[in-house]
């Protein structure tokens, strides 16, 4: 089974297309846990009890656990393992290097770690891509259109009459033989997500920059969806881990998931029918 | 002091503009060492007492480290302390990402393991360069032409007429006011590395390139360096950590890095007296 298939059947049995960034900033932590030993795993744990119901993935972001250290290595395997075998969990370090060592990066974060996807990097070409590509049912979400500013620095400059990133999602389905390969694609650019559903019409899209970044949640289900209303991966990280800074930090959390997870059905709804 | 000052001041210093990748595969340790319980780490400080005296920077890939989990992180900050303080330290991880998550990488690599320098992959632009920027005396190896195959796939592309590592050179000099910007420049492309010298005449550049994958010492010399002879920082990995695979691959690391350490030193008279 291919990555796209695992994830299909996944987003069919979770009916969600929700994604949630584990991307928990220890300094960020709810004031209860702060001081507590272990505070971003017990943060993370809660998150996950109140809301592996309502999302297809949980993705995590490299940066914020090694910030931690070796510590930080640890708190990441821990949450690895809490979360339950049917959802899909993508490592985002946004890594890429040449083959020989690619091959070490798809080893740690596919083998030692045990994610089913990856985040990778495009600027270094396709031999820092395909180590990632080796292994049956795991994907590699290559970075196409970021959510961020600063994606209009290098990612929408003219090659050939059409930007940069269009390139990358052209040149790389050439790549995903095994159907390995999906993109990125903020929510940010509702036009740009279009066009690149367009030319990777079955392709996995990782779509970040809803909430926090002003990215439209509908925009994002309508064009980032297959034409059969799925394959969109619609990440949400700070407005759903930090929707309460009090105790009531996890049901505050569910609340914003369930209230993301109804409006993407809803317009699932709309759109697929 | 800006990073480059500061890396102007190790090379002059060691005489030397030799960078050693402790890129340690475990996999390709000396036999007597394959069983060691802290392998990776004893040959390391092995390669480290037995080259000390002929670089100016040690280069570390994370995803050697990585690839060891918890265990890996603790011995990439051991490697890290046991190198003597005035010699250069370069964090290879290409990280890149959102402001907010690229302050946690920054803090990561510089304030928690105390690297010097840290490569940077520039395709999400400015925000997530500039978190790499704000230490003074720490600086950033931005990736712009790479050594492998797959540079040709994308930083080649013609954009308004030039190749996009060029724009990508040329956008990330303006973002450098305190000096702390570098560039990743493959001694496998000698025209390509003379060009970036020329628009970035002052910046310190890393070339990677020189030994296994085949880039020529010479020309590396002869176009890396600044007018001054120096800022150049040439990377050799393998043919050093991999000279001998017996009991004496200190020593053989040790001949092999003075041989290149002489050759470096007779390009500089040649080209720059």
């Amino acid at each position: 089974m291919t990555f796209a298939q695992l994830l299909r059947r996944t987003q069919k049995e979770t009916r969600s297309l929700l994604c949630i960034g584990l991307d928990t900033d220890a300094e960020l932590l709810p004031h209860h846990l702060r001081t507590h030993p272990n505070g971003v795993l017990h943060f993370n744990r809660e998150i996950i009890d109140a809301t592996a119901s309502l999302v297809c993935a949980y993705k995590l972001n490299f940066a914020f656990y090694e910030a931690l250290g070796e510590f930080g290595w640890h708190v990441l395997r821990e949450t690895l393992a809490y979360i339950p075998k049917h959802i899909r969990t993508i490592g985002d370090g946004k890594r890429g290097d040449i083959q020989n060592t690619g091959e070490h990066y798809a080893r740690a974060l596919f083998d030692d770690l045990g994610f089913d996807a990856a985040t990778v990097n495009p600027y270094m070409g396709h031999d820092a891509i395909e180590p990632f590509l080796k292994r049956r049912g795991r994907g590699v979400f290559l970075l196409a259109l970021t959510s961020n500013p600063g994606s209009h620095d290098f990612q929408r400059l003219p090659v050939r009459g059409k930007p940069l990133y269009e390139r990358v999602v052209q040149t790389a389905m050439r790549w995903s033989k095994k159907g390995g390969i999906g993109f990125v694609a903020g929510a940010t650019h509702p036009r740009e997500l279009q066009r690149i559903r367009t030319l990777a019409p079955n392709a996995p899209l990782l779509i970040p920059g809803v909430g926090t970044q002003g990215g439209d949640l509908r925009d994002a289900v309508r064009y980032g969806c297959t034409a059969k209303g799925d394959l969109a991966v619609i990440n949400v990280s700070r407005s759903v881990l930090y929707a309460s800074s009090g105790l009531n930090f996890a049901d505050a959390a569910r609340a914003e998931a369930t209230m993301l997870f109804e409006h993407i059905r809803a317009h699932q709804e709309e759109f697929f029918g």
